[in-house]
């Protein structure tokens, strides 16, 4: 990722800004707020603004529960139980916003998460940067033979090679006959002077989903972590997880009691399903269970077994 | 309304808090942060928190408009093109969360938004406030003979004690059998030493809806707008006007040029349709109209007169 | 509950209806289209319409997958598959629609669940119907001394009367004062001729919070079973359950596949942290593991050993 | 836009379905069930399922407004009078569901409508169809030298076989680089044996942006119109307009009533601001009014005078 003089000179002047004000702060955040985190070749992730920290959701619960909340005596014991009870409301009370550079495919998983407040660079108003996502090789992968949806072997060598190449070479082609249509380059130049450019809104569709476009996104605290919980889970493709790894970071520097609490319900806990837990109760009177006398198709069993390092009983 | 000693010691704490924050502020907004705005006998309306300042909406709309947006050259003029535009999307770049105090029949009509976080007081945990709305005497009125929604002339002398009596008289009595099912009175005291309480979750369905309750309500600013363009209209019953009309006064603090626009193409403005704009039409023609030559309702007819101030016209 | 002579004829028209449709059909949930079924002591749910059925759910995925769901080869274990992975889109593109009475403080736990469609009845308009929730004895208990939110041991004898007696009265009364201020009877027909009965608006305000509103409520099938999660649980209110029992009933005439994986996977199924799943993989081991070893709380571990039957390990 | 003989064959099947039902139907919308209606050269909008017609709207405000509804005597009289006034909420009460063949230049578009449930085709899981959008001449246009965001004169001759050119052979390569990254073919026939392709969820960020995807899409009639009225206006991008007016003729069949409203309220009707207003009034009265001494912008100045057919007070 390279920003331009510009885009560094902005980002350092609105980080020496200093206001004051009597909203409650989240100080690790103020750290790092403006600063382009930097993503895959030429994303980023940047914090813009923000409302609320772990404070704010204490809050909310005590207005809630009055004084219904008096038992649970610390604020860190409040947030772990609302987030074990799925008390949603009180984390609806924190606002984050990111603006976000990301190629066009990832982009279109991301706005299906449709809780969220997002204006995007419009390609109809504007040329979009001369700018698409390549891979690095470790990260290019052939289909899975056993997930539809996933990826297995690393192909690399010569293969690899190959596969860069074809991904560079159309996108700089379709690039430059963008530029060709529009009769105008990508930093403003006419191309051929006294010439009708297309419209820019239909130049756009030879472009290639590897290409870049940017956005701000904003969103609620549970949101976020509905969305981070999907994202940064291993089922989620690579290019999205490489975001919401980031963000896992920048939530902990926001709310770094909740993001304890999220981490250890949610993305390090798991969910067992009714038939499951027969099987596991009997697991712990150490009876033998085999999955033909359980109601689990042979996916569900070795899911469980998995879950609990029963490595030894996938069938 | 009166506060509690601890509960203005609690909002003069928040007010003496001088946090330092990269993050854009609202300086007149931040002048009334925490204050407590009385509506109504024991209502009102704090801003707790926002994010988010004029600017953040230009900040979004060219990042969505790119160079698109180099022809309007100023701020204002920018946001005074989404407004009337209906480019909503940059205003809900910007977040206020407030804490209001109001009687449950208008929590009611105000909970039908539903584009908002809530957190409100649970009478399940907790014992609800002695404090019910005693309408004043010039907002009395007797039910409109035209409107089916709406008040007609005042109530007053005789007619107007007896009512305010049978108000006062039910909430309070409704209120002290709560406390006697409780048995608990609403400062925490027990009634009867030893005996069992009814339930909270069941005992609060003895109290009338004039009971105050409370929440956090937190809202984008297009949230905001809509909201306040609802409520804030003389259609609107009267009660939760008062609360509009307050907030009203916290968006020209927030953001006082989305304030503006708001005024002139939201609140002021109007609507007209498409018969409507053909009669419009011949009238700046000089040409005489009479409703028989339209397609209008009578209603109709007389709401487009009125908007044109050609009270002369209506039939 | 009780209909009027008009209403009954309604329901029984409509139930003589015989339509032609292309449309997919749900059988089992037609048998019941329209009846009020009875909850409470004046309540009532009744299914008004309502869109797609089991295989609508396997069509959208089948969409969304394209040719990577032939492996999973039966409708059943698609949808299964579906809601063990929380791919929840393909239920969302279920609808069905409810007539709802239900006791005002019952309405306001309800409203809560925003994403549904809502028409309540308006008490600003028209009337309230002279009905108000009274708890039958065996469903009258104390507050909970454990559970700040639950009900504790029942409530009897005298004391049962007494507050039956005490909620019978409050509501009769207000409701009597209610009348005499609209000057109107809950009939229609006036008080005393001439003279100005207050604006509905504001008499209304008069009504105890046990009162029965009714509403038309909408949502799609994923937003129902989120909802029938939430309130068919032993920590909901009973008063609600009671509602979502019913529901549940409905659920099963609809989509019985669907209906199947959710009582698997969401209601009878469980969740276990990331703390939580060290202690059952110890468990399993057959190693002993003491509250004292782990991070849990106390409540945590207590909740964990409950769910598995460990009763003799709880602390 | 042609469909394979299986997707013929299906539609068929579907359309001779003749099931009994007692929900209401909306026999018009009947004719055209599971029917693609073409658009574009590739692209189609089908009718799935629908729930509710006019009279469940008029249904829904009766239940609302209780006997306050009585003085509106006929049903499209309600219909109009809640359009005119924006009662949405029994608007919410009908549905409908499309399966929807569009470029993904559009799909982009079209997902910003958030209040709607999607199940888009997935390539992650499958491979996407071999179709690309290419513009019909006519609507080659050049960047609109007024309108950042609109299109200009026809681009023709020459420079529109160029343009097409362009568009076709960089769709038709990059399609077959995709197809050699996957070792697969559109057809799903392997290019080389024992070859390893790479993952879909990685190749096919080499398809250009016309490439066509398809989903179904569900959403409530209130939010179905926000999108007509947005998507179906002028200022929208052609080749959405082309799916919206194909749309609107399904709200004609489906709400005739309803529709019949939408385009005299919401389609045909303008709206005026509070300054609008006061020049309006005065050109009613006969003065000469000059955009000197009002607080217009000229370009809002001209947007009133076209709105109100006085194309000679332009500026």
């Amino acid at each position: 990722m390279k920003l331009t003089k510009e885009q560094n000179q902005e980002i350092k002047d609105l980080q020496s800004l200093n206001n004051s004000t009597k909203r409650v702060t989240a100080p690790k955040l103020e750290e790092i707020l403006y600063e382009a985190l930097p993503i895959l070749d030429h994303g980023f992730v940047r914090v813009i603004d923000y409302m609320g920290n772990d404070n704010s959701i204490v809050q909310a619960a005590r207005v809630s529960y009055g004084k219904g909340t008096k038992k649970v005596n610390t604020d860190a014991g409040l947030i772990k139980y609302l987030m074990r009870h799925w008390h949603s409301t009180p984390f609806e009370m924190c606002e984050i916003k990111y603006h976000v550079k990301l190629p066009i495919f990832i982009a279109r998983q991301w706005i299906r998460h449709r809780t969220a407040n997002v204006n995007e660079y419009s390609a109809r108003y504007s040329i979009l940067d001369k700018e698409f996502y390549l891979p690095s090789k470790e990260n290019l992968a052939a289909q899975s033979a056993s997930n539809r949806q996933g990826r297995g072997e690393i192909i690399d060598g010569n293969e690899a090679e190959k596969v860069l190449g074809l991904l560079k070479n159309d996108a700089e082609r379709t690039y430059k006959n963008y530029e060709e249509m529009l009769n105008e380059r990508y930093d403003g130049s006419v191309i051929e002077e006294g010439k009708a450019g297309l419209a820019r809104e239909l130049a756009r569709m030879n472009l290639t989903l590897n290409t870049y476009t940017q956005w701000y996104w904003k969103t609620d605290l549970l949101n976020l972590m509905n969305f981070l919980r999907l994202r940064a889970d291993h089922h989620a493709q690579y290019e999205i997880r490489a975001y919401a790894d980031v963000m896992l970071n920048t939530l902990k520097r926001w709310v770094p009691t909740a993001y304890d609490a999220f981490m250890d319900y949610r993305v390090g806990g798991t969910e067992v399903s009714s038939k499951g837990k027969e099987v596991i109760k009997k697991l712990i009177k150490g009876e033998k269970v085999s999955i033909d006398e359980t109601n689990l198709s042979k996916r569900e069993w070795n899911e469980l077994m998995q879950t609990f390092n029963l490595e030894d009983k996938i069938v």
